[in-house]
């Protein structure tokens, strides 16, 4: 049965995040509702990331198994006609049988927004994180180097996470100041539940000058959520872009809304 | 009576624009309901301009008088406690009694914001316009030339627009592209109702291909609102910032959420 990839575009506030749950608005139950109409079948999607209550995705990507003929073209605007507003199909590609969207990905990348001011948000409320102290990003710099390579995750893994290995290898690690604006851009081959969101905290906590950066080699060790700081909120998360192998000609999604400073935090910039 | 001016940032998607209407959400309802709280008085603020339903603002710039002695903390502070999640004061600070937020004002500026791609917006939904048929600048720029100075703008302003005169001074616009984004930046001593969103909808036009960028000198010379494009819709609009004079010693808010492009385009850029 033909394999169909599409990259989908999802504003988080308001939804129950990307995984099916009963009775519950969830990305997935709308993607499937939608393309099941455009199949005139049912059918399932699989991401290649669930993302939690409230975390936005500029470019998830999901797989369906479909016998309908349709044109790339007929996916996405036929599900773009009925999908709701905060959820739009960015583009359909057929792919071999043996792409998964989960499987097939080699990394994954996350950023991570913080409005940092005075004030707290009105235009951006529930699409960035607030933090009112000033951030010195020097110290956040050097503390985020010590997460790069192959770690045990422990200290940044939710509670209720699923994975069988907290190994994982977080391969960059970026700060940037955009106007008011602090963005962390994060990228690993996987991510354990909550870990992008126990980075920042971490990070945060570093910058507001609450722990010293050599504090961030002590949390890696310790492999206790315990020791780590507070889990920075889901509003400020975007499940930014998913890296395949070229060979699965997949559109390259990493450019394609990048603004100058390549950061979400350009949001009223 | 000491008279206060706030900065004041709002998303418009759901609100029913900037001025009091019966019955219906407005912005200035909201303000001076949490401003009242804070005096423990009822107090009425005015505007630096009025914007419409589903328009945004990133610095508004509002005045009231009050016999409550508050810090300028005490004002942003207790208000925001109590403002709806969309709507934020920035600051304020305290002017002399002849300050007025609308009639002080040497000029406004106001964003306009295009996504310009072939796939409607699931992240950006309400707060960007979409255009799917891509747009060609050097036209819409040749064309924004001829709208610069003192001029009659009757074919750019709302049919219940209450102005006495149509003339206005268009003092800069740009365009910039940004990633999917197209932003418009325009600055006049002051606009007529819609006039941003038809400049807009004539630039579209323009940039579309429907029209040659000499059409926007014999729109402008028609007066007649009738023979402009459809207003550009609410929700790409940002009203950006307030120009004072220095004397009055406002916060410059002109960088304030500025990144390197200086655009809300990018939003997810």
């Amino acid at each position: 049965m033909p394999r169909i990839a599409v990259g989908v575009e999802y504003d988080g506030l308001g939804l129950s995040g990307w995984q099916s749950q009963r009775d519950l608005p969830t990305v997935q139950d709308s993607v499937e509702r939608a393309l099941s109409r455009v199949a005139d079948a049912p059918l399932s999607v699989v991401g290649a990331g669930r993302t939690d209550a409230g975390v936005h995705a500029r470019a998830q990507v999901a797989h369906f198994d479909t016998e309908a003929g349709r044109t790339a073209r007929g996916w996405v605007l036929g599900a773009n006609s009925t999908l709701p507003a905060g959820i739009a199909l960015r583009w359909a590609t057929e792919v071999p049988e043996h792409f998964h969207a989960r499987y097939s990905a080699l990394s994954r990348s996350y950023r991570y927004v913080i409005l940092n001011r005075g004030t707290r948000p009105g235009l951006a409320a529930g699409r960035v994180a607030f933090v009112y102290r000033p951030l010195d990003l020097a110290p956040m710099q050097e503390a985020g180097r010590v997460l790069l390579g192959e770690h045990d995750f422990s200290a940044f893994r939710a509670s209720e996470c699923q994975a069988k290995s907290p190994v994982r290898r977080l391969l960059d690690l970026r700060l940037k100041r955009v106007g008011e604006f602090v963005c962390l851009e994060v990228r690993a081959n996987a991510f354990l539940q909550h870990m992008v969101r126990n980075i920042a905290g971490m990070l945060i906590s570093i910058g507001q000058g609450d722990h010293a950066p050599a504090w961030a080699a002590e949390v890696l060790a310790s492999r206790d959520r315990r020791a780590n700081a507070a889990t920075a909120p889901a509003g400020g998360l975007y499940f930014w872009a998913v890296q395949y192998p070229p060979g699965f000609g997949l559109p390259d999604d990493s450019d394609m809304m990048r603004g100058p400073s390549g950061c979400p935090g350009d949001l009223m910039g």
